[in-house]
């Protein structure tokens, strides 16, 4: 059984993205990114924090708006305008969720789509399914499939279950496996789908990416699959400091064993999510600089 | 074994169509139809003169614009703003395929998405992907919807294995079968696809869109499962007077007692998707009066 490091698969992204950054700079065109948050949320300013840290690891320019609970929506899409009209700023992120006064499909909208790097905009949507590669793609699908190549499996011919029918990973990951690049026979399968376990068994690669703790067990799996486990839950767990725990979709204790290659929870497809923002960031630079 | 009598299910829709139109042509509002041709391909004028004739038989407005092959991209784009700005106009179709010098994909982004009753437009197909409503579906995928509901079979948590990932049936039949008002599990498989017999055997629902002759044979179908024949194939036939005759992509004679349903190719899937053009258009008329 391999076990995918996603930890190290996302230092060498970043590496070889902080080596790029640097001759772009040299260059006189240093990508940068906009981060905003509105309100308070804890968890969302945690994410907020390491995307501004990464940018500045990599010698990224960025900006993070923190904006107040109250902001009108009028008030948060008057900033990506100005955002949009930024030559320093290639990539906005709103970070999700917004208060919920906030309008999140307008928000995305008013994105300039060539700086949409989280890729939610439906001009970007619409790439994805047109195979357009101008396009941007969801950072953790998009670190999926990174971390496939990463680990050497082949997708091509494949049959990839995807459990999970999101915009934010189910959608855009059953697009990258069924594009004329991977040619996985692609398969999506949900909450309302009849014997997951025995739909999920068919799958040379299996994607979970349903947001319930452990719920792939060891009956979900064919012997020799490749499992990506795209889930970060909490759970309680009072023998630890902080009362909790992080575990993934898939039960990794009674699922690795079968597995011919697994990614862990933690250090799997999270470490990825953020290295491909980076990598978004850079592209989103590249593309505006040569219009 | 149910024959899906397409013919019967767009004669229906049809004449619910045209009661609505001449409820909406009282009120000073008939839905109108603008149908492009570029060149003169005999297939696509045959095409284009059933779309106009289908108008007139529903008592709604059309144009048809005959331009020659030499036609610029230019001028075509030039004829679709003039469209776009049409207050008659509440569809616009460019019957595919262009000649070769024209970039197809500039022709669609420049139709008002809104008039887009072809659903090829990127915003279209975001909407799909988004389960937005407003937006336009493909014209053939929507019919087999229709063929689907019209025959009573239930897709909730139904495995559907569609054939084929284009962009004007395959991908858009997976969004209409995944979404949370089919709620089907879905697999899409192609001419990639490892041991592709064995793939289709597990569908309860099975889409064929190759666009080869009778490639669907009955090993690709499992005891009881509804067949959707999407296909379209002129095959040489020496004993008819036009010297061929039309078969889809599944063999019928071999396939259809396995079936529980099954449509015939012609008289399938075929009549419903001019069935749904003139459907597309009454939505756009509706939603641009509304606006």
């Amino acid at each position: 059984m391999q076990r995918i490091e996603g930890k190290t698969v996302a230092e060498a992204v970043l590496a070889t993205l902080k080596q790029e950054i640097a001759a772009m700079g040299a260059q006189g065109c240093t990508p940068g990114l906009a981060v905003v948050l509105v309100g308070e949320d804890p968890a969302s300013q945690v994410y907020v924090g390491s995307k501004v840290k990464a940018c500045a690891e990599l010698g990224m320019y960025s900006q993070k708006w923190a904006m107040p609970a109250e902001t009108t929506q009028e008030e948060l899409i008057d900033l990506i305008k100005q955002l949009n009209a930024d030559d320093r700023i290639h990539g906005i992120l709103v970070q999700s969720p917004p208060p919920a006064h906030i309008d999140e499909e307008a928000v995305v909208r008013a994105i300039d789509p060539r700086k949409d790097v989280d890729g939610f905009h439906p001009e970007n949507v619409a790439k994805l399914v047109l195979e357009d590669e101008t396009g941007f793609v969801p950072c953790t699908p998009l670190g999926c499939m990174e971390l496939l190549k990463a680990a050497g499996i082949c997708t091509q011919g494949a049959h990839a279950v995807v459990i999970g029918r999101s915009m934010i990973v189910g959608k855009p990951m059953a697009n990258l496996l069924l594009s004329r690049k991977a040619n996985a026979t692609v398969t999506i399968a949900h909450s309302r789908t009849k014997d997951l376990p025995a739909v999920c068994r068919t799958a040379d690669i299996l994607i979970a990416a349903v947001g319930r703790p452990e719920m792939v067990t060891a009956d979900y799996v064919k012997e020799g699959a490749v499992v990506i486990d795209v889930g970060i839950n909490r759970i309680e767990d009072p023998t630890r400091p902080r009362g909790y725990r992080i575990v993934g979709d898939v039960d990794f204790e009674s699922v690795a064993p079968k597995c011919k290659a697994i990614t862990p929870v933690p250090g799997g497809v999270g470490p990825m999510t953020i290295a491909m923002l980076m990598s978004n960031t850079v592209k989103a630079c590249k593309q505006l600089a040569a219009q």
